[in-house]
């Protein structure tokens, strides 16, 4: 029996072979976390995972994690822990000598993404004669499609999003008074109360004409009957992996008004639902991002809010809260399913308010799954 | 009036002179905030900067930063903010083609140690006949002897440490029966209190047999009566920098017991009381980091607990609460003025108990100066 783990590091083995790669070099991040389960933050310390295109992967670690790293459920590891009387740098060297690489030719070595110079710079050092280039070539065609352990998680962060958003929704006019910052304190303990591990972003409550800057921080502004609320929060779920520690992201945004809204905003906020509505229809398989991105553009266009739609459409979420795809003018990217991504248009009328409406959809074999699925309507009555 | 941002700015481009390199490019990192005062966390959006050895700065940034980066007080900074509809990469493009870099020789160019892979291949491919070098060749000759404005705010942070270290040791008895969490989770409360933005690393409250670990996480023990207890902590304030978000860290460390100690206990105590006096008093000017390792290591050894004492000295602070000089056996770095780390030797008997105390020193013309000063006695009668 074989784990996510031991199954996508083939995986990464199998893309290295078709991207005529030698070596792929991680550091920690979501690509760490994707191919091992281990998670932990970026430092000066060395730790460094090396899967090769044929051969057994090998990590090199401060000794303090060895107690943690040796019970990864990743068979054939090769575990190298370094203390502080170590040069770690001799331990990198050992494992590259052994994979001989590129076999007399000149190998390619794909980093990760976001590996610091320092230890690229060394890499390059050790390996004068390679050919860079970015581990995201082998690993995002992988992390893009979803695994059933991750469309698990992503379903479970989704409802719990939605179990919240039905309870502030169900408070209506007990909201009124609240400071934005109060209101979204309240969203994040309800959000770990749910079972979420923490705020997957920084919850934002933007009230009134707060709600015109889509990047908004929840401040002291009162929230007031007949004032347009934007409320754009979820939280991170811990994949079932044993003994892993990814984990996933909630992301859904709903825009609510307690009493009568100002003029104009029904009209602007069934636009902006119409424009959701239409990007969610046009995704199936070997559509492209843009396609998707054009769709809601269009609907916001015809009823002449076009320049006040000033973000992309979505962006994929994964281990990461952003990653690809991009949903945005221009991608020809197309669509696969176990694609993971937000739908997100809005309009956003300076000094008046704002309307946004965000669902996460997964590309299914002949359209879109919502992980989202609470009323998108603005009224607080169900 | 220079801010302090121009003078690093211009400090460092005569270190770019000095080390023959042409360009150095920082990346959301210490290196950016020590250059500027800005402060963010490294995303996959272009945020770079761009100080050449000769003419203005430039700074890429996301529009959404611009209000932000537009008050900055660096006079000649040329400011170039992209929006989603932009390309950064033309921007990159722009700002280092009128650097005019090497002037027809191959130019040498310093990227931020911490860059992401990413972005050193965008510079690489758009720079391809460039030699590379990390920023710290510039910058940490600069970093490491801290400025006034530095040290003042290092000061406070001791002073800050020191006031919730004696306040915990006033408590006393008070503490038994608490939980290593529970202890830490007041200390962190009493840091902020007293003025701290936030703790600079977590909490170690590390009881009884848990204190014999160095990196222990606090957690469910309770504290007891004869029980030695490691407690490491220390706060960020902010510098004293206008419109600059630069922080810096208190880090002190003191072990005390609350009522009779353990067998043994005094002695290890004494011990590393006199290991780290001796460490302080071997500071001066042009010793090496080696010999003070050397001279807490030295004392630990004589005592017979050589084996005992598993980590380094210490460690360099400034706008990282890791950062050179490294206080380790060998490092043949020279002391200077200006230069701030901690001497922290601990003793650490598995199964019964750890020792350490730890002050940070600045390096004067012709010593030491102690940056925490609260007794490092274990006695919490005082």
């Amino acid at each position: 029996m074989t784990s996510p783990f031991e199954r996508r590091i083939a995986a990464c083995q199998d893309q290295l072979a078709e991207e005529g790669a030698d070596l792929t070099v991680c550091f920690p991040s979501p690509n760490l976390t994707y191919l091992t389960g281990f998670s932990e933050s970026p430092s000066e310390r060395h730790l460094l995972l090396f899967v090769p295109r044929a051969g057994e992967p090998a990590l090199v670690a401060p000794a303090m994690y060895e107690a943690q790293l040796a019970t990864l459920p990743i068979a054939d590891l090769q575990l190298r822990c370094w203390t502080d009387d170590d040069d770690p740098l001799e331990d990198v060297a050992d494992v590259l000598a052994a994979y001989s690489l590129g076999d007399g030719d000149e190998a390619t070595v794909l980093v990760d993404d976001r590996m610091w110079a320092t230890f690229t710079q060394d890499l390059r050092d050790l390996l004068s004669d390679a050919a860079f280039g970015l581990a995201s070539t082998a690993l995002e065609p992988l992390r893009i499609r979803k695994d059933d352990v991750e469309l698990a998680a992503l379903r479970r962060a989704g409802a719990l999003a939605d179990r919240v958003a039905l309870e502030i929704r169900r408070r209506g006019e007990e909201l009124v008074g609240m400071t934005e910052s109060e209101l979204a304190a309240e969203i994040d303990r309800l959000l770990v109360a749910e079972g979420g591990e923490e705020p997957a972003f920084e919850t934002i409550v933007a009230a009134g004409p707060n709600g015109a800057r889509p990047h908004h921080h929840s401040g002291s502004r009162r929230i007031e009957a007949g004032g347009p609320i934007v409320l754009d929060f979820g939280a991170f779920v811990s994949a079932d992996l044993e003994a892993g520690t990814g984990r996933y992201p909630g992301d859904q945004t709903r825009t609510i008004v307690i009493g009568d809204p100002p003029a104009e905003y029904e009209r602007v906020h069934e636009t902006v639902r119409e424009a959701q509505q239409a990007a969610i229809d046009a995704v199936e398989p070997g559509v492209t991002a843009g396609t998707i991105d054009r769709a809601a553009r269009s609907v916001i266009e015809s009823a002449g809010y076009g320049d006040a739609f000033v973000h992309r459409t979505g962006h994929g979420v994964g281990l990461e809260v952003h990653e690809p795809p991009y949903i945005t003018a221009g991608n020809d990217r197309e669509l696969e399913p176990g694609m993971v991504f937000s739908v997100e248009p809005g309009i956003y009328l300076e000094g008046k308010f704002g309307v946004r409406i965000e669902d996460l959809v997964v590309v299914t074999e002949d359209g879109a799954e919502r992980l989202n699925d609470t009323p998108r309507g603005w009224e607080t009555e169900l």
